[in-house]
């Protein structure tokens, strides 16, 4: 693996990686000096908890040195050419990511939609400047349009609990009183897909369908009811509109996860990313039953990031 | 030590626990691979000088890892069970406590009070929210009406300059223009009496009574003159009324330690636990004179945090 | 090496200091354990990316701890003796400094000029007062009026990349639209000065002079053409007025520098210490050219610390 930016980047296959990781689960020292004297630095134009506590314990475990960068109170940026840059920004990402490759061996980079304008949100700026520019690998920790990390965390967390083959896993949207990117919804299907093993469903509200790039060929209900009968794992997520780019679609309170919706699913596992708003996108007696897997799928990220890591540092060995 | 709260977590006698800080400080690198490969996560919800880097020092000394969350431009945590979280808060103790919990060995929080609602204060909500949801030990590194390692570190600090048996401590409140919380005189309080080697006497203008739960009967004198007589120790520190809480005590400019205060005393020696403003909570001839105790103070921190995560990594490797 | 202020520090000759740091870069782990068990903590009172990396990699270099604090939200600290700190200021450096020397082995401080009142930052009272009241060695990462790490970083660039003795070295006010502190400028002249060996002339524009005492007997020419004329290298950088203090001159537009500018050099290379605001300061054609040596100085601010670092950590192991 070169870089990791989204499932492209996957050297292998899907279900090659998510083995790895699995590997790494069950000995997690296991190649512990594999990144010994190398530096990963981090850079969080966005607050982060799990992203930053499981990606920092991934790189302890394999001795790695970490340097992270907080940029909360902005940071700014030039990410255009031949700018003239008379204004606000004070620095191009061209001798950012450069310079910064100077000083660290790996780069990992996390950013947010703006959720103002969809091109240039779907063009994924930031993260693909820092891309053309730095000379080391890159990570994606979350950008405007994709969270593969996570992605990776939750593939992990359906092989580890499915009880049958192709389960059927329904992505289902959920309501939220702010508006919400589409990173993790749009990663989760890219790497459902890619990974082939299950049979994925969407379910939204009319109007809030995602990028028809990222849905493909899934089926995409928008009676949620529906979606739920048989499924063996519902992903709740809120996102915003994508077609009415950034809007939040205040009329689907009903669409929240409660019990007797997930009583139409086969015994099924209840997923989510965290963080999330109880008892507006999901209902307590859900979120706190033994179904709810959304602590094993935090408790995931560590391997999903240690796997990246490993694979990269692998690539890097070979140089 | 299961966890470090307050002083009721202190598994033998206060005055064993002094022993072992002191024992760790004429040697602090003794047990120094008691930490290794155990992580210290530390969340600031408060900025924090002396606390971090003592705590830092502690822990590298013990080869522990550490990994620091700043919280500073706001967390915005729910702490009540069953809301529905459709306002400010974005994700759930129960979530934060429970995820950080995997990716950690034990967990460190500073949090404060928002002097606004006394009974919501003296719930000490934050941290108890986290101790309620975590599965790693908590350590207290100030809370919103406690602060028990500075304590732990004021203790250690008496028992090495302390020329006699049982001496006579003083609490005195002190003046300040912006309302402060009682979480460090409330700690003193607890930590003196619990341990039980000293001589406490408090005072502090009329109506600036702490909580009487915390004073037990520890004598209280609204003239500070004659408290000071034969003192061996002043503890001066500011706090806002308990009573009519949150409020700044404006008539209490008097109240000042000054050099003609301390002549009143046994010989005494100063103590704060920093920050102080100068000249108005004490003058610079008493900070500045080889009486005051405040940069020992500060360096004994490190030695009682070295002492309660060396307690609770001998409890993890128990289990 | 006692401390690190500015040049008037540097033990030896700035010629064999520069040797040192080039002897570093091609071993960087020549004297790894040099820093083993000491920790070096910087205060970070304004942002920084280069100097923060570029610092960290120096340290793990030497197997040092590093702590980094920073102060980007204010931390209100009182430089002035006697004051009656009733105000804004709630710690006085004198407790900071004595504090933080007791949880370190090494002190470093980025701080920056306020380009309000001119006597008041030629003071240099932040960085000065840490170092009188510190306990330990201090470091500066920036200060008000000097950038020492930065110039040093500049004498290995232009040792490394000098293609004939004494070359000349044109240090070029250049355009910006908000004011920019004297420190980067101030610090170029103070350390091309005591090096020695490179033919300095300083060009900008009328009423734009630094600092005499920083320019001593540099010629310095109002006309950049003219300055320009059979340059080996180009040192540009943008600075606010030292005589009207702090304001930007908003006339200096055609100061820019240029590929017509530079073609009136001696093919001579372009320096900048970053970060740079392209087309403003200097044309894209001009950065983007193989004279660019703007990331050869950035990657050596890592060999300036840590030939820093290792100069004052030889001078502790003697005490």
């Amino acid at each position: 693996m070169q870089q990791f930016l989204g499932v492209d980047d996957v050297s292998g296959s899907v279900s090659d990686l998510i083995e790895k990781c699995l590997a790494i689960k069950a000995d997690p020292k296991a190649s512990r000096y594999a990144g010994e004297n190398k530096t990963l630095t981090c850079l969080y134009l966005n607050s982060s908890l799990r992203t930053r506590l499981s990606t920092e314990k991934a790189a302890r475990n394999l001795e790695m040195n970490i340097a992270n960068l907080d940029f909360g109170s902005g940071w700014n940026i030039e990410l255009l050419d031949g700018s003239i840059m008379d204004l606000e920004t004070v620095e191009h990402v061209k001798e950012a990511a450069g310079v910064i490759s100077q000083y660290t061996d790996l780069l990992a980079i996390r950013t947010a939609a703006d959720l103002d304008d969809r091109e240039t949100d779907y063009q994924d700026r930031v993260i693909n400047s820092f891309v053309r520019h730095a000379k080391v690998p890159v990570i994606n920790l979350e950008s405007a349009i994709r969270h593969p990390l996570q992605s990776l965390a939750d593939c992990i967390t359906i092989q580890e609990q499915s009880s049958r083959p192709r389960p059927k896993v329904v992505l289902s949207w959920a309501p939220c009183p702010i508006p919400l990117s589409q990173a993790v919804p749009n990663s989760f299907v890219e790497w459902m897909r890619a990974w082939g093993e299950v049979e994925l469903v969407i379910t939204n509200p009319p109007g809030m369908d995602l990028d028809p790039d990222f849905i493909g060929d899934t089926p995409v209900f928008h009676d949620q009811a529906k979606a739920f009968a048989g499924a063996d794992f519902i992903y709740a997520k809120n996102w915003s509109s994508y077609q009415d780019y950034g809007k939040v679609y205040t009329q689907g309170q009903n669409w929240r996860i409660t019990q007797e919706l997930m009583n139409r699913t086969n015994n099924g596992k209840f997923m989510h990313c965290l963080p999330v708003r109880r008892n507006v996108v999901v209902d307590d007696p859900v979120l706190d039953c033994d179904q709810s897997l959304v602590m094993e799928q935090a408790a995931n990220r560590t391997w999903a990031a240690q796997g990246v890591l490993l694979e990269i540092l692998g690539e890097l060995r070979k140089e």
